[in-house]
């Protein structure tokens, strides 16, 4: 076969985004998958976005990816969370209709320029020398390539559970990956780990009893994840709705009675399950277990497509045995007579420790090898997504000779997320909270354009027309926003008057509200770019003094960030260096000094040793 | 978990027909399959009927069944085969969305009531003192029911091959059914054998270069398979484009050539797949070597739906090797650098020999075990859905506690190839043909619900609502044909005048050239009635003759098919029966003397001496 700059294995989330980047920026890219017809398959919950993860659906999309027009197209219901928080902390979600997100996702990739596809199982690496060169498959291909990107999702050595009965599988219905598992600890003799997550059961529609449940209606307003105007959107499939409601119900005492009386079949309890599952998205019996103080847990039913009768049953992932899990779904009100279309499991597979990662996601062992998703170690759609991005960003930049780039803390939540993954110890699966970021005033849903699409568009990423309407809206927000800070009334800028129109009020009600004389606010156009200007115009007046504080902070990180670790460094030279920094330090190979501040158990005082003896092996390397 | 009526085992074109048509006459049925995404998959060519086939979907149709409608929602491109033959065998064909044909199957049965779904791997069967009381699944569910459907395509052992290499699997990506063909052979004791088919590589449209072929263009007519009018229908989701053309492209000699040189690497050719293949459509390498007098070959390039770049090349089914296809691809004109997305194989697989089943698609050792499709030795989709709409309707009659029903030869294509399948030896996959019915003059694609609809509705198939549909048009129809008989012009009567008119013609272009006074034609009656009133007034009266000849003969059929043979008839006291006759009499045990006369190497003496024996035997218990 010929070969391909960049071969990328798997096609779920992380991997269909790191063969879009990878394309986008100039590779020729082969994106192999165990089934075309499963590529960005959504295997648990039917929505994309939420708290810090619709933030990084929202970089993506400012760094030209996929993620957040194929869920606009796939959108059914958008709602932003934390409405009533203020704009620093709004999270902009979607329920989606499941099929359409994957023929969005695919035709889009279809239609890639330089990007191939091929439905195979990657049984192996070819190896030369130390390097890679290729991939083989189970039909014998071997397949030549510059830089691989392993994104495997569950299905390394996959294993299903349903109460005391186990079954090998990548998820319901799919092989798992074991040659591609057993090369990657054998062949390229990487660390590898096991974690474990879970899904819930989906019901027929036709069984349940909404008229019981509280309607959750889908928002009014048409917003979307997408900052580009439609004229710069691919023609996708679009979901046939985009109003449909979810419904709010809470389980029962009874819930939690059928529960703790089947512990014993419960194969996380009884030790079956080996693998490492995540305390943020806790299966049921882990909420009955171990919040004993809440007799009853808030459920919702989301559809899982506009053309479909199946409802996920958001909140109540479990792995307790079939039976179990019959008489729990029907001890909910309205769900008494619910009949269960798939039911549910936990899922344990490998993945690699990612302490054997640099921040551009290229394995330390091999110059040419990436990973991305949940074979990193991360739960959720969105970290995946974000991950692919970078990896596939940086395969191709290594397929052409370049050096991987790396995405700072303090310009993105994909880069706090990477940074943490390769820094901190993993013993479960790993999510985004805004919690996670340092400035998390500056990595806003609204802004991530800003932050992100000028490097977006230097790396090759952004379109020259997605660009240059990029540039068109920054350049108004930046004149209207000079006036606002330059004009004065009342002794005051307009824009610290501004800070007194309410949250999120809308232009036309804001415009008849000004707290100063209309004629002084400079002119904002009209339609989508003076909308948006708009809105970032509140949230600045808003935020201002914080914003300017939180960026000073950024600026003193950056320097840190600056002071570089050679790659080689000798830690044992190190004098006074405590035994437990040292041993962290030599795993984890931070390559500045503000990562290796943030490794845990390296104290401020190691950091000072450090820094003295990188300035002097430094000086002497100069002076040599 | 609670008893149902009837359980499907398999969710593709049989089992989800099955399923429908066993909840439509009211049993309460579970349909189980091993994934629900996969739902009415379709698993080879993208597109439902043509010749003989399309026929079948017409009376599947007529009968309320679903592959008619579903057809329609996926349709991309509508074509009516054969119109340059005349209108008895004209065969509708439409190439299909296979995604919209999933999901409009899919949500038809979740909004279909008393049917439920549920997503497992049935793994054995419940038996009760040699009675099937249930089935149990791999969560160690035990599931009671009244009569199983048993629909597993090929899953049963399936064993996919590519080259030498072979996988275990259902279809390439799902896993195969193994423990199911266990317990059919033996936990049932029923025989089971081995049969072959397969499917053509998927290109990428983009390295296709489609300036090279020649255009097929999608008809302009707006017809559907669906004789209802809209308001019958249920609201599918439906492909995007009605007007998707397909590409013709010949094969080359360089590609006879690889096949010849690589004819060594044919798991066919090396004795590695024991499984029978259809002969009817057979591998690109049987074609090369089985008529070496065509160098070339003609192929289609089929689009495999609305919202994807896939396409389908219906022609070039192989099981060589992946590089083997590579290479043949190449040498095709405007592939010279085609991408195959999806690698070509055979697939292996269990089927049930259909001299077990009686005409009901009743197994005749286990009274309450029916099976349909794939598993019963045939081919395609259609027949697939026509064996399952019948076994579906069997089962939930049993159920209920009622007889079991056949369908006619001469009243169906369905009937003719169920009569075919228990009657005749299948050595190799079945496939239907318009030369398999006696009577195809009668059994057109036009006159399905002229010939099914009526019975259906006395089944409880056919909902009141079409019935009166259904009525209302045979009135008309009957209305208008009595006057063209009766009214003369000329001393003729107007139908046999109406002969003249060329075939195919417009209401409009007819009326304008009616060879008669204008006056003399009854009313008949505008829109979507009016129309079919028209076209069968032509086929009328094109056929008059033919179709009074035809309907003698089948008259004569009638009687014969109505002298049945008792189930426990003892062959051995016929005395001067050919020992072939009487062996191959004791296997197929035919209900009637008509079916009887069918079985190879039964001779009308042996059909003779038959009667004599029955019409003794039935005269001795009268009598007794």
């Amino acid at each position: 076969m010929k070969e391909y700059d960049v071969v990328v294995i798997g096609g779920g989330h992380a991997g269909c985004e790191a063969a879009f980047a990878a394309a986008r920026v100039g590779a020729d890219v082969l994106l192999i998958t165990l089934n075309m017809d499963h590529i960005a398959q959504m295997s648990c919950n039917p929505a994309v976005g939420g708290i810090a993860k619709g933030q990084v659906v929202r970089e993506i999309d400012a760094m030209g990816g996929a993620q957040g027009l194929v869920t606009d197209a796939a959108s059914i219901q958008f709602r932003m969370l934390n409405r009533t928080k203020g704009p620093a902390v709004w999270s902009p979600r979607s329920q989606c209709d499941k099929v359409v997100y994957q023929r969005a996702m695919k035709l889009l990739l279809e239609e890639t320029p330089n990007l191939d596809i091929l439905q195979a199982e990657v049984t192996g690496f070819l190896v030369e020398n130390g390097r890679i060169t290729g991939v083989e498959n189970q039909f014998g291909d071997r397949i030549p390539c510059r830089a691989v990107v392993v994104t495997t999702g569950t299905f390394l050595n996959g294993k299903l559970h349903y109460g005391m009965r186990n079954f090998p599988g990548g998820r319901a219905g799919d092989f798992p990956s074991n040659a591609l598992s057993t090369a990657l600890s054998g062949q390229l003799g990487l660390r590898i780990g096991r974690l474990k997550t879970g899904t819930p059961p989906r019901i027929l529609a036709k069984t349940i009893d909404f008229s019981r449940m509280k309607l959750q209606e889908a928002e009014g307003q048409e917003e979307e994840f997408c900052c580009w105007s439609r004229e710069q959107l691919p023609p996708l499939p679009h979901a046939r709705r985009h109003d449909m409601p979810c419904h709010q119900v809470y389980s029962t005492e009874e819930t939690a009675q059928i529960v703790r009386d089947n512990i014993q079949f419960s194969p996380m309890y009884q030790g079956v399950i080996k693998g490492i599952g995540t305390r943020y998205c806790p299966s049921f019996e882990d909420k009955v277990v171990r919040f004993p103080q809440h007799p009853v847990h808030l459920l919702y039913l989301e559809p899982e497509g506009a053309d479909t009768r199946e409802y996920y049953i958001n909140g109540i992932s479990t792995s307790l045995p079939v039976e179990v899990q019959r008489a729990m779904v029907r001890s909910i009100p309205g769900m008494e007579r619910a009949v269960i279309s798939r039911y549910a499991y936990a899922i344990e597979y490998d993945f690699l420790y990612p302490d054997q990662l640099e921040r551009s996601l290229r394995v330390k062992s091999y110059r040419n090898l990436f990973s991305a998703g949940q074979i990193n170690g991360t739960s959720g759609y969105e970290e995946a997504a974000g991950q692919g991005l970078v990896a596939g960003l940086n395969a191709s930049r290594l397929a052409a000779g370049k050096t991987p780039v790396e995405l700072g803390r303090d310009k993105s939540y994909i880069g706090v997320m990477i940074d943490d993954l390769c820094t901190k110890e993993i013993v479960e699966p790993y999510r985004l909270f805004t919690s996670r970021a340092e400035y998390r005033l500056h990595l806003r849903q609204d802004n991530a354009d800003l932050r992100l699409s000028e490097q977006a568009h230097e790396l090759g990423l952004l379109p020259e027309k997605k660009y240059r309407e990029f540039e068109a809206y920054r350049r108004e927000l930046e004149r209207v926003l000079a006036v606002c800070r330059t004009t004065k009334s009342s002794g005051k800028p307009l824009l610290v008057h501004l800070k007194d129109l309410p949250d999120g009020i809308s232009r036309e009600e804001g415009m008849a509200r000004l707290p100063f004389p209309a004629g002084l606010l400079p002119a904002i156009p009209e339609g989508r770019t003076g909308r948006r200007v708009w809105n970032e115009l509140l949230v600045e007046a808003r935020y201002d003094g914080y914003l300017q504080r939180e960026a000073a902070e950024i600026g003193r990180m950056r320097k840190l960030e600056v002071l570089s670790i050679p790659e080689d460094f000798d830690y044992s030279i190190v004098r006074g260096l405590a035994g437990e920094a040292r041993q962290k330090l030599e795993r984890v190979r931070p390559t500045t000094l503000a990562q290796a501040g943030r490794i845990d158990g390296v104290t401020p005082a190691d950091i000072a040793l450090l820094q003295v003896s990188i300035v002097r092996r430094s000086r002497e390397e100069s002076a040599g």
